[in-house]
């Protein structure tokens, strides 16, 4: 049993932890965190030289015990996504009283959990979506871990769950990932998807700062998302359930942004579509395509070409791969405008008609992009630019090519990092 | 390794199962649904008779298997909010394949789960908060189970989890209770909280229908929510964060919905605040108070007293104290008016100005209701009818003695069920 005191204890911990390494949400807050960790104690006082000499993680702590049972591998062309994972695991306990334990690289196994751990209960878990390429020179390499673990850290954060020295966990993943690096195919569009996940693991009831967490890392060798090429989506513009709101949390990755869209996406798909396009607000404006980020290609009257998506309003996840996008487009695109602005679907069907809605694709770690052919709004199609028989626009196609072109190597970037 | 059509399969039936037993949202989606899952087949034809004929989850496959190991008796002063469980838990697998599998009470140990169980990553999680009380007369009773059976199934519904009968389950639960009922201190305000839990099991990192889910039930002894009487709250009106929104799913009781009201509670915690009042619309008014529904009292110019309460929109979770509240005012409080309506908080200072706010406060399972002393608004008090040193209002007290007279047994009822 875990008492009283020591919950009370680990709360604060946990979220004087949380402050001393991550930007808080503002100087306010922090400052009135600090004083209910410190004022607030009914039976313990958390001192804060104790909170503070915690242990970080530390990557050279790292303890590795290999598998005497090494698994097969699966014939590339038979691979689907998050359904076989390679030999190895990495896992990091972490409690308010001890903070970071020492990583451990284990064999693949279950994870022995009670009952009424919290993560079972009130969704304490978020994580990251991020892969190891193979690349031309043989090498193995991540793409921008840094933005992952960021986002990771910020999604931790929003939910009470420790944070982290990203770079440590950078370092831990690229030598689980050398030790498994047998299960990435060496062919153009594999890769090993790399699934970081933190949990809450406190075993009591009551709502609050869970005082211990399990983060942990599997990876699972993926296909091409398109294996015969692009092929392009047709999506419905679903009103009727909202994903996200301001003042929520629908720009971390999070558990509980995904359950509740389940439902409106098997909506969607029981009448014909891919998946549903998320709208917000009166004017209806797109916010992401399924699990992607959106983006359309606008041409205006005087012929002005216009990359745009959504802005980070806090209703929008911040993925790694629209960075990139836009980042590729405002430095290779010349002559373009790039915007992060809202694009409602009456100026989207007005584009359209006018045929200056030139593209429109979702932008994610899966698929890269994954162009849309058409968006059904209230009843009525938006085509999105593509002629029949065509599965992607040029823009598409580049930044396929742009960003593929750096994972895989073929251009020397300061985003692809070796392990 | 599950097969892509054993999960397309499994999808689908974890869909039609669900509208099978349960009413479903619209008609309209019904219909699709039905067509998506038998049209959309891409691999294995999955037949309606098939469906059909999986199995309900029956109470009379019960085994039990006992402990050979019970527990000790905690002192009953000692006992904290969800620390402490019984010898037994509950256990009921499902699989889109198999339907409910034979339900097993065992001992209470920990879960075995594949780190990429669907629970840890996408929130596939829903639960209930219920109590066994023992009676005046020495029986054990539950309180309105089959209002908490219904809103299980509503909760698991929206978060694509299987649904089932709950007549079935609240057979089960009473043997579950009566195998543990030693754990049940005799002594008023105490009880069993019980804790049924419904998780997605399905071991793949695609986003979709679990197609195996686990539902579990434990037991926690637990004392009087305040054992020296009634201590008022102080609430502070939360208008940074929303809990919960239009189109959301913020009226079930998932996982979804509890971490990321963390952060904005220990932030109001921080100022001194016992717990935050969220607010919504431009409007500002109260949806819930903490993890409680939220009611006032309310006297209009002309002397009319008036209880009221947010109406059930999609926000406001549909709390089975909260409608025990209602209809007890409805039947016995002589003359009143009983809303559910908006109450804004601009409306509750003005009344609380011309002394016509007569009382507010939460109600939930863990309290009954938890009255409330003041509300800080925008940096503004609101203060909630409490004289000095007072720390309850009539309505208040009176509800939690007929409640509790219900739940103990003083007065005969149909919500009390005998075990």
């Amino acid at each position: 049993m875990v008492s009283s005191a020591c919950l009370l204890q680990a709360s604060r911990a946990a979220i004087r932890l949380q402050l001393r390494k991550q930007q808080p949400y503002t100087d306010t807050l922090q400052k009135t965190i600090n004083r209910w960790v410190t004022q607030r104690c009914y039976s313990i006082q958390t001192s804060p030289e104790f909170i503070n000499s915690l242990p970080p993680l530390n990557a050279a702590d790292l303890s590795i015990l290999k598998t005497t049972t090494p698994k097969g591998l699966h014939p590339p062309e038979e691979l689907k996504f998050g359904h076989t994972f390679t030999d190895h695991m990495l896992s990091i306990e972490w409690t308010s009283t001890s903070g970071w334990l020492a990583p451990r690289i284990t064999p693949y196994q279950n994870l022995s959990l009670d009952p009424a751990t919290c993560v079972f209960h009130y969704g304490f878990e978020c994580f990251e979506g991020m892969k190891a390429y193979r690349a031309v020179d043989g090498s193995v390499r991540l793409f921008r871990p840094d933005k992952n673990m960021a986002r990771f850290n910020n999604s931790a954060q929003r939910i009470a769950l420790p944070t982290f020295d990203g770079q440590q966990l950078i370092e831990l993943i690229k030598k689980l990932v050398r030790l498994d690096e047998r299960f990435i195919p060496n062919a153009r569009g594999f890769s090993l998807y790399l699934r970081p996940t933190l949990i809450g693991t406190q075993r009591t009831l009551g709502v609050g700062p869970p005082g211990s967490a399990l983060l942990y890392v599997i990876c699972s060798p993926v296909g091409p998302y398109y294996p015969t090429g692009f092929k392009a989506v047709c999506l419905e513009a679903t009103t009727a359930f909202v994903r996200a709101w301001p003042g929520g949390a629908g720009d971390k990755k999070i558990g509980a942004n995904y359950t509740p869209c389940i439902v409106p996406q098997v909506d969607a798909a029981s009448r014909g579509f891919h998946q549903n396009l998320w709208v917000f607000g009166e004017d209806e404006h797109p916010t992401e395509a399924g699990t992607m980020n959106f983006f359309v290609v606008l041409k205006d009257k005087s012929g002005q070409m216009e990359l745009a998506t959504p802005p980070l309003d806090g209703t929008i996840l911040p993925g790694v791969t629209r960075d990139s996008v836009l980042h590729l487009a405002r430095t290779r695109l010349q002559g373009w405008k790039v915007s992060e602005r809202y694009t409602p679907l009456a100026e989207l069907a007005e584009a359209a008609e006018d045929g200056r809605l030139v593209e429109a694709f979702g932008a994610g770690t899966a698929a890269v992009v994954s162009p849309i052919r058409r968006i059904n709004w209230h009843g009525k199609d938006i085509f999105c630019g593509l002629k029949a028989g065509e599965e992607a626009g040029e823009t598409a196609l580049k930044m396929q090519q742009w960003i593929m072109g750096i994972q895989y190597g073929d251009e020397p970037h300061e985003w692809s990092v070796k392990i």
